[in-house]
């Protein structure tokens, strides 16, 4: 679906983010293992997934919670790329791997917990590499875009925002999904924006409805976590879809792109 | 675009909510004069709007604004519906109108701010009208669905809700329009929904936007605030659009109830 | 202890509320019998609370609880008047009551939920009886001060301001007591306003430590929900407070009354 | 004023942060010259201040803002604390200085926007250094909690909590400062926690107030923007105050102290 607002269109590879086509990433939350990525990663390309994230180092409120399997999993990831031509990104949330992700992962994530970490996005604006860029929690899109300047100041402009939900007092859904945020980015910065359902409502039967929603305002992407047996994810497991929704969700976006 | 969730059906003359056909509520803020309101019936039914609205009694944080014209706007309102045929809504703020509005408006609208004035919820729900229940801009989705019941308790169950944004710490928008809360609403109570892009959002050029967005999540109508000269509205200007605007999005929005 | 503003006073019978001594208001939640009231007026009165409060009519979320015992209610409260001396305050839901609160309550109190019921503040600013005003739980100071105007605009300045705790993200307490209110209020309008520390927490051990920072901050007044057996109190029972604690909270609001 | 909950004493140098006396950290929002911290700290150190602050390295939302004078800043503190004997505190927003950190600065401030910087929590949770934990702005307390167990899985549990106000929908104040953090931090974690009424309401005159508020609500101390030229601040100088009402408020304080 057209939006209203054009954006600078950023390249990863041969993928165009910002086209006529929404990007879809898609992938688990956190990569656990050799077989689990790759397994998805096959699934996700088959259906027409674009990108293949996966978390290696995972941020948890809890600090007994799991916290990624580090630069283990990015060699999983990284033989799931080869496998399936599928561009990675993963989050960073330590500039001393900085060297390692710009070697090898092709978006670099700032999640959403590190969107005022200045000396972070300090960090990653020196690089050359596409940036995503959570929205804080809790950030007004002024802020959000502010972060995207301490980003562009170190001369890298290649920043896709990414909208995933924002906290209210409604306790229904995790966050509540700002999808006004998305013609405002557009319209304010001339940058690409993607969605992310799945933490923007924390309901595993809401992100087919609020993807459709997302392309329908506008969204360059989305982004999705999915797995062959969502319930078994070690994280995020109430908001992550099966493979078989995934597909019907990459269907129905492709449909609204001819729109 | 058909929602995962079916809800009753609820009939207002000729019109159905909640069936296969978006909804269409389109007119001012508020009954300024019998010129406007006439002419803005009289496009709007030309474009195929469904409904007409048109504030008489305007419940204003500042008490030294414009409190609508009472029971003269209603004559004109009801003279616009005999010229276009239109059914119409308008808000009810005290039940000392109750019987006024009882035989002459179609659908009585509780405002967000009387959510929880659960004096005129129950006075409400001893009549036999549809009734279109906002949001209250703070009140989580279970307290609307308790207020719901507040109505219900009394034998009315002719219920249409009507999201229009929730007060948030994000300034941009005048308030984040909580889409999330469609599917929701429909799930769990099995009434139709529909969404006000206009105080969703407080800004005119995201209503087309968020209208499109809106019935990509299912929702069962639209209420749209418009006028054919929307900078001399005399409440809520900044979120009026143009009948032109309103034409545009009403074929959109038809153009989407057929995928 | 002095607030850095003065105020202007407001009497109720040999009562003043806003000069140098804290008005403290205490009382269950609800009415429950008049063996109830009775005893805890009893109670109260000893200890120095000032007023007795004690719904009648309630504004309850779930239309399925206790909805009060109405003007049976009414007459107990003023048994408890007659017995003890104490004045006493009560929640009008609707303005079809107004005449007999009028006639027997002697500070009508204005709850939360109806802050923005404009059509019940007109009502209440044409009579003569001191109003408290509880703040809209999402309302923010400046829309709290214009509910006071739509009231004064009647002609009645005998408005007394209540603080109760703002719907915020945190849900370790019910409400996020917003104190910084106390000294706005007394500068921006010249009234007084007393805290509610029981909804403004929630938790019935917070009470007393909140009852002194509000005093700390300069409130004119506290309203704190007692009863002998807290735990048997039909609604709000988490937040309310033993007699005992109700008499160590008023030692120490004297004590700092002289400082 | 006594607290209900009694908490861990932590030890800087001769000063007992927990103990029967409130804390006072008092300081510029930046260090701007040599001059200008020397001479806010001799006339803190009279006016009985306990630590002196100073920002050298300023997270600020706007990237071209003044981003703080960086270790020169460093030489400026270290020199007042060598004529004043005030201990000194700063923030540390990047884990690569904080060698020198370890070794010059007495209190480590991990501010509002890294509350949720686990690389950083980690990296101080490393030290044997005191860490002033400010609550992210939009953070639960409950995930404060979780951030502090994230320093104190390193084994450093010399933690010392700072409510400084949360982001809700009011828009007088910068935040709205939740003292109800205050005793249940302490009833949690038994450790101490100060109160920043300076950012917890970004209104000058509403500081003395607040800080009476908190030391009543049971606070371990009270961290104060103070300058002798508040309006020349080069940051947050509406929420600064004098060295005046610098003095005034801690006189207040002790005296609450005694009670």
């Amino acid at each position: 679906m057209k939006s209203d607002y054009k954006v600078n269109e950023i390249k990863v590879g041969n993928l165009t983010i910002g086209g006529d086509r929404t990007t879809v990433i898609a992938g688990p939350c956190s990569v656990e293992s050799e077989e689990q990525i790759l397994r998805i990663a096959q699934s996700a390309v088959k259906m027409g997934a674009d990108v293949l994230r996966g978390g290696i180092f995972k941020p948890r409120t809890n600090p007994h919670d799991f916290q990624g399997m580090g630069l283990e999993g990015l060699d999983h990831l990284l033989e799931a790329k080869r496998l399936t031509g599928l561009p990675i990104i993963t989050e960073l949330m330590d500039a001393s791997y900085l060297d390692v992700f710009e070697k090898h992962v092709d978006i670099i994530q700032i999640g959403s917990r590190n969107m005022y970490n200045y000396s972070l996005l300090k960090a990653v604006g020196e690089t050359k590499k596409p940036i995503l860029l959570k929205r804080g929690f809790s950030a007004t899109i002024k802020e959000w875009i502010f972060a995207a300047e301490h980003i562009a100041k170190g001369g890298n402009d290649q920043i896709i925002f990414c909208e995933r939900g924002i906290r209210t007092f409604e306790d229904y859904t995790r966050n509540t999904l700002d999808l006004t945020a998305v013609p405002i980015i557009q319209k304010e910065t001339g940058l690409p924006i993607i969605v992310d359902p799945s933490h923007g409502t924390g309901i595993r039967d809401m992100v087919s409805i609020m993807s459709k929603a997302a392309v329908a305002a506008g969204a360059n992407g989305l982004l999705i976590e999915a797995h062959y047996d969502p319930d078994q994810s070690i994280s995020d497991k109430l908001q992550t879809v099966s493979m078989e929704t995934l597909e019907e969700i990459i269907k129905i976006v492709r449909r609204l792109d001819t729109l």
